[in-house]
């Protein structure tokens, strides 16, 4: 796989983004990187390291678009963005995924646009694995769409069964939707529509799923809107730094802070590895017709490794075939359905 | 304050409601209970207690509401039930607020019907404290409302804002708007128009805020419509445990298990004093003409006991009074700027 990166996307760009590329390469096979971005810096980048030999190359780009950014203004002006390069570069054939850690709204633009959507996908989405207490599980839309139609959220189930499948390796994953009532009729106007539609389909769908149940593992798939999904995952985010920061205070307010603070320090310290974001490097924007890997902003070399991999697997498994033709499976299941009718 | 109480409603009534009833009567000064129930169940927990004096009476009501029935159903078939009993106490000017700890949408369908909406108020909200990082703030609606408009979100503000302010004693408290990022422009449809909205009122909004932020205690008000806000208290309840259960079985599985786990469990306790529920008591319904006050279905006597001392302060500081004349300022207030254009 060739994999086009956006050098300049994140934090601490392109310091982590050319170390995990070169991470990357070095650990899996047939794997080669374009770094797409300012080559002096990335050549700065690059000579801190021993890459003779690795398969990277280089591709430069004049512009970088800023984390606050709106994205349709910088699509506009910024066109020669390390984003847009990256983008066109895999649109060229010259790369068979993109990856970046910038601004997603505008990858997310930028994708859509010049590599267009999967036939039957009226919208894509960002799905994002999520630690739970048995297992991970996968979370969709996060941010995508923020106003969403009943179809949809039907079409983020479809894709967020086949990324469970094949990239969490579930065989039959479990699908829910994420209302406020365990019961059919319970939920939104939207969940309610989109409950049916859902019902209807080939999946392995568990029903609705309350907010208290997606950390205990009962579904492998959970279903929302762009927003809900959005608010889902900052306010875990939020509530675990919080909850850490008060378990941290009381050991140190309490009178044996210090032995009592090292076991706690340790067992936090596995938690964290637990729940670490970098483990899963990436999210990815799902219903592009090539992969499309978003990784955190605050990503590390080893999170844009690990996004590398994510893409990688998107490409050998042909996930996004798959995902067409679960969709035309669908499609002449229903027509069946309705002939029968 | 004379309360109605819903003896019946809960997963520990009647025990837990009387026993709630007579802690709070021995301990604020002018309450009286109403308890509203099952008269021989009602009788046989007060007989367990000594009670002789206390001003609690009993008022008899044949049905009881099950926590899975549905409100306009239950409504309908149970006009015995002592939600609709305690409720008609109210209307009858009998008591001067109610309580339940029962099926909250069946006492939410009541309260509607029966006492009515506040003028200006289009639909009640349900108004959860949290437990922040510095402070607690007020959630709402969590629940009431799953479809919201734009002006919906904007009266949950104002009562927000009042509630805030004479509950938790915040002179000016800040209101922030749930959403999925911090400028103004973003959010989805509903967020955007009501954003506007709550721009143009009297009130402190410090604009959007974010998931992650909520428990940081940038605002003392967080305002959202029920779907959304009924998810982030289920995700933060179900995410708090499993951290909780994450990080005991750390300690287990840490070699010096018993020593840290002493000291983890003194820490836990006292982050769980901090963040527990039955301190708040119980979430009113806010925009019924009348002081509602709905409990947790896993309430303990102490829960009760707090939500009686909230409907107390309500009544005693006239809180709804407050939140009409509110209303009535926005409404003079906006007729003002209308009229200068």
């Amino acid at each position: 796989m060739r994999i086009a990166i956006d050098a300049m996307g994140g934090d601490y760009a392109p310091a982590t983004t050319v170390e995990g590329a070169i991470e990357a390469v070095n650990e899996f096979k047939g794997v080669s990187v374009i770094l797409v971005g300012d080559e002096q810096r990335i050549r700065d980048e690059l000579s801190k390291k021993n890459v003779r030999g690795l398969p990277i190359t280089i591709k430069h780009a004049s512009e970088t678009v800023e984390m606050d950014d709106a994205p349709l203004a910088a699509m506009r002006r910024k066109k020669d963005s390390s984003i847009r390069v990256a983008v066109d570069t895999v649109k060229a054939g010259e790369a068979d995924a993109i990856l970046s850690a910038g601004n997603s709204g505008v990858v997310m633009a930028t994708a859509i646009l010049v590599l267009g959507k999967l036939p039957c996908v009226e919208r894509p989405a960002i799905a994002t694995v999520m630690p739970g207490l048995k297992h991970h599980f996968v979370l969709l839309d996060v941010g995508a769409n923020v106003d969403c139609k009943p179809s949809h959220l039907y079409q983020f189930a479809i894709m967020g069964e086949t990324y469970a499948k094949y990239i969490l390796n579930i065989e039959r994953p479990k699908i829910g939707l994420l209302s406020i009532g365990e019961e059919d009729a319970k939920g939104n106007e939207l969940t309610k529509e989109a409950f049916k539609l859902i019902k209807n389909s080939h999946i392995n769908f568990i029903g609705n799923i309350e907010g208290q149940d997606i950390y205990e593992g009962e579904a492998d798939v959970v279903v929302c809107d762009g927003f809900v999904g959005n608010i889902t995952l900052k306010v875990s985010e939020g509530l675990a730094k919080t909850i850490s920061m008060m378990l941290k205070k009381e050991i140190i307010d309490s009178a044996a802070a210090k032995l009592g603070g090292l076991f706690f320090k340790s067992a936090f310290k596995n938690f964290k590895q637990k729940t670490d974001y970098s483990e899963y490097g990436g999210a990815p924007l799902l219903g592009i017709t090539k992969p499309c890997i978003m990784s955190h902003g605050r990503s590390s070399a080893k999170a844009i490794k690990n996004a590398i991999r994510v893409a990688n697997v998107f490409h050998q498994k042909k996930i996004l075939d798959i995902i067409s033709t679960e969709f035309n499976q669908e499609i002449s299941r229903s027509a069946k359905v309705d002939a029968k009718k």
